[in-house]
């Protein structure tokens, strides 16, 4: 069965606001088996609410509304979920006494408004909040569940937690969701889609989507099974020929970020690392030390941002950055060989080039970047050419240096 | 007029991510004097997304979908609009010459797949990605507009601004709307709020937003009135009391980004910087290196990771390093001094700490945070103790080292 998410409020409809509850109640949803297929959010408007609460209902199996269920006028939830039922409301007298025990037990004077809130429709189950005083409510018509919950998330995580998860566990078939999650670096978006579409189109279970970053495209597939066997089953037989295809460019099978990999690899070989930054300023370091742990593996690095710095503590020649440039091959060389040399570790990443949107020659225009990759013995140089502004060059530049030296490892 | 926007990818109903275009789209509109009314999120689904189009259109006057237009059979807002407008779509070849000129700038050979993104909705007018290949369209029907922007945040935000920004300008009412906007350092959200709060709740005109991010909050105000002499007057009523509030706390008075304030003053004294960073790892020296022309000032630093590095590098005496260990105060002055030494600048920032989750001792647990700033003749150093995760800790803590320059110049 898929479901759809409403969240009601005219708040989550500034530009400040966003609908963190759908984002759990989706978690949840997906490991009943259940895909959440439409989520919206709707502001203070009873009839436009109304409208589509109803033809959420004729669409979908299960209908979630969250917020909207207080005490005020512009608490419209109640009053659009009936509409669309077409079904009245009834005020319930033991939902009353029970929000005026809470406000006893909190020492707080009830306010006669709060009386809307003890109004069930017609039909509906009570569900208790014992973290607030809006009671959500249970509805099945036709076939379909609809309930309504309260909008703070502490409300409407208990209350899911507590009421709704026993009744949908009753209601569902018992399904099973196992995922693989491939991540890729090195090729663009629609090469990698026109590669392995011809596989993936073919299963509409397990269900493939695939996101892209800056430099890295995470591959999701998603199974849902009656075992878990099934699923695994399922799993393997599309990710069996993904794998083929894109090969060694999947730097990671689990999920995890290039700067994870790098570091689970340096760790369990026991192997070190340094950088030596031009142009991403330490931003390929900032990524290798997010990862906790990082200083097993990570000694440190120098950032060096003008020709005379480049000399002075990597040893780079002043005569060679005359004739070609501290953009250039030799640079990015020297600069690796020098950070690897210094702080005597198993390799060393360099990183200099244009990142603009000043800078740049005719041979080297900006988005040019050289990469050096010291080991022992031997330094590997990349040059990659990338479009885009400053923020996108860098980041670019930073994957393709931890790329680099995954490959290498 | 009112708004809605559909973002389209069944990524987006996944619980890991959520819509961020919605919150700048409304922020533009809001800003036109457009109110959005309601926000969907639909999967990859065609005759979903075509039903929630046509409804949509029949309620409200803008109709804004995001996402869902490259080049995969994934992609279905095209399909999706066309269906619901009852109209067809025609293979453009201007657009698809287009598509072949970007990739031919990339180098990149263009998939065949691409062709899809050459077909426009009969009767659109194509809107130019000059960040992607998507095209945007622009369609008016029945004195509704419906208009489809590509996904990814950078070719949304330039399409809006070029292309959709002045087509909307022509067609909606003249209000003027001016802005103001502070950021601050160094305090919480709603001690701020607590402070300031007295004196923009009287104003409903200019509108008081306030956000927070890792130590760093932004404080708008937004008037709309008939003449901008009006909105200005609005403006300066309620920014003077808050700018003598919060007083040197406020590092921007235009919206710029710390390190961008100390670029400019750099540049402009024709002094220079360099850092010394461990807990951090390069973070301080990536957020300075971001702003365009930092090369005129900023010219190096170190990331000293282990205590090794710390004496080879910058001089940090070992016996300090086992009498008060890395992270101490002694050890932050002794970074930034010798950084300073060795690169020869103004200032030098250093930084050391515990950035956790594991680590940190008694006397200085995990977000325990020392800052050096070196200097002609003195050093400077705070001790700054945060809550939160490794990212959180290490983003105060750049924050905080920013902010210590900030102050000095």
């Amino acid at each position: 069965m898929d479901a759809e998410i409403i969240a009601v409020g005219s708040e989550m409809l500034t530009p400040q606001k966003i609908d963190t509850n759908s984002l759990y109640l989706t978690e949840q949803l997906n490991e009943l088996g259940v895909e959440v297929v439409q989520k919206s959010i709707i502001g203070d408007d009873r009839s436009r609410l109304a409208g589509e609460i109803g033809a959420a209902l004729k669409r979908t199996g299960i209908v979630i509304l969250s917020g909207g269920l207080g005490p005020t006028e512009d608490d419209v939830t109640r009053d659009a979920s009936a509409l669309a039922l077409g079904r009245g409301q009834t005020f319930r007298q033991e939902i009353w006494d029970e929000i005026g025990a809470r406000f006893a037990r909190m020492n707080r004077k009830m306010a006669e408004n709060n009386k809307r809130q003890a109004y069930l429709i017609d039909g509906a189950e009570a569900l208790p909040n014992d973290r607030g005083t809006a009671p959500g409510q249970w509805i099945e018509q036709d076939g379909r569940i609809l309930f309504l919950l309260p909008g703070p998330p502490k409300e409407l995580k208990a209350m899911f937690e507590r009421q709704i998860l026993p009744r949908l566990k009753e209601r569902l078939p018992a399904l099973v969701i196992r995922t693989r999650h491939f991540r890729v670096a090195g090729m663009g978006e629609s090469d990698l889609d026109q590669q392995i579409a011809p596989v993936y189109t073919k299963y509409a279970n397990p269900v493939t989507t695939i996101l892209a970053g800056a430099g890295d495209i995470h591959v999701h597939l998603r199974a849902r099974c009656h075992t878990a066997e099934e699923a695994e089953c399922l799993l393997t037989e599309v990710a069996t020929p993904i794998e083929k295809i894109l090969g060694d460019r999947i730097y990671s099978h689990g999920g995890e970020s290039l700067e994870e990999v790098i570091g689970e690899i340096l760790t369990s070989t026991g192997r070190t690392m340094s950088v030596a930054e031009s142009c991403t300023g330490g931003m390929v370091a900032e990524r290798v030390t997010s990862v906790p742990g990082s200083s097993k593996y990570f000694r440190g690095g120098f950032l060096t941002y003008t020709d005379e710095v480049k000399t002075q503590l990597l040893g780079v020649s002043k005569d060679l950055l005359a004739a070609e440039g501290a953009v250039s091959e030799a640079a990015a060389r020297e600069m690796a060989i020098g950070a690897r040399k210094v702080l005597n570790t198993t390799f060393a990443l360099s990183v200099t080039g244009f990142a603009g949107p000043d800078g740049g020659t005719e041979a080297n225009p900006v988005g040019t970047v050289y990469i050096g990759l010291a080991s022992d013995g031997t330094c590997d140089v990349r040059r990659v050419q990338f479009i885009g502004d400053r923020e996108r060059i860098r980041m670019l530049a930073s994957q393709s240096a931890l790329d680099l030296l995954r490959r290498k490892l």
